[in-house]
């Protein structure tokens, strides 16, 4: 199963506007992840101290032990347009990245993969949607496959009928400019069926299953 | 309490596009409704049999009594723009429209109250939005005040900052295009708390309240 789970603001952004070295999640984008970084078990994660537990915590931590590869677009990984720079740069993660499973990024340019320290090992795939998902598949050994983001990727692969979950996590905020995620035409063949809504302070967590993708209509 | 409740898509909007005669709610905007219709609560109301009873039911019916006074948009009522016909129209709801209160309708153009059977009686108010919201309030006696809308004279108000209570009823279909309710950057001056969450078969009923509106920001 191919799940994606991201907070979205009332009005409907995932990212707020003028993404960039000083705003990674745009301009007050960083409301968007309120709920989660007050978490207890999110700040353990983070090396952080104190914090809260509340219903959001089953949210955070309910996928542990269940998601056996992950996917993400290329900036996510840390990069920006054309081929790698020589040599090349590891990216926003560091030397032991939160992972610690196989990673997937999706670029036009191929890249020997980069095994990092923790269990985490970023592979460069070149095919596209199918062809990341079909190796992450493969990697995951019928555990899940979750996208880590952005949201262009994310977006891919919803509108290519590929994701099989969707977890919005709901914020009270209005951003009012940035980064859209239902936003592509091609997302009208996509029927959402309501799975689950968990209530947490400050925020919604709302699961949808993929109920139907009519290929064949545009 | 001034109270305001519309059925939201997952991507925003509160109405698709080209809304007309054809379609009163725009295009595939009657399915933001589907929740409702089928519930027997709603039926009944609407003169007809059958439906079935489920946790929307009570979000539908528990305002009973509750409801002083109700505030609409002259497109609501039943009017485009311009001065009212001779002899004036007596708009979409009927001999007994079913809202048997004081309904007060925005316009520019004065008009004598319409008494209409069952207890309801239009009054036309031309003083704005702070004028309908006084008038209404004096009319409800202390019970709230329901905007019934349309979207546009909703958001005038969700934009004064005179709203005390939101109830979006999110369901999960993508519309693509129509009328947003979350779309004016006078509403970044609006902080919403979650109030509560009341999931239901295809639809997700969130209460928010407005916790502050900084005049002075802009």
């Amino acid at each position: 199963m191919l799940r994606y789970s991201v907070s979205m603001s009332l009005d409907g952004y995932v990212a707020g506007p003028n993404q960039g070295p000083k705003h990674p999640l745009g301009v007050r984008g960083e409301l968007l992840h309120a709920w989660m970084r007050e978490l207890a078990a999110w700040r353990k994660m983070a090396g952080l101290r104190g914090g809260v537990t509340n219903a959001s915590t089953k949210i955070l931590t309910e996928d542990d032990g269940q998601i056996g590869a992950v996917i993400m677009g290329r900036n996510m990984f840390g990069g920006g347009p054309g081929p790698w720079r020589t040599p090349p740069w590891n990216g926003w993660w560091g030397e032991d990245p939160p992972f610690h499973l196989p990673v997937f990024v999706l670029t036009h340019h191929p890249r020997k993969p980069l095994e990092c320290q923790g269990g985490t090992t970023f592979h460069f795939v070149t095919g596209g949607t199918r062809g990341a998902l079909r190796r992450a598949q493969t990697a995951a050994r019928g555990r899940d496959v979750a996208i880590s983001g952005g949201a262009g990727t994310a977006k891919q692969f919803l509108a290519a009928g590929l994701v099989d979950e969707i977890l919005i996590h709901l914020v009270p905020v209005y951003l009012g400019a940035g980064v859209r995620l239902f936003d592509d035409p091609r997302l009208a063949r996509v029927a959402l069926e309501q799975h689950r809504v968990v209530p947490a302070p400050g925020v919604t967590h709302l699961t949808f299953r993929v109920r139907r993708h009519a290929r064949a209509r545009t």
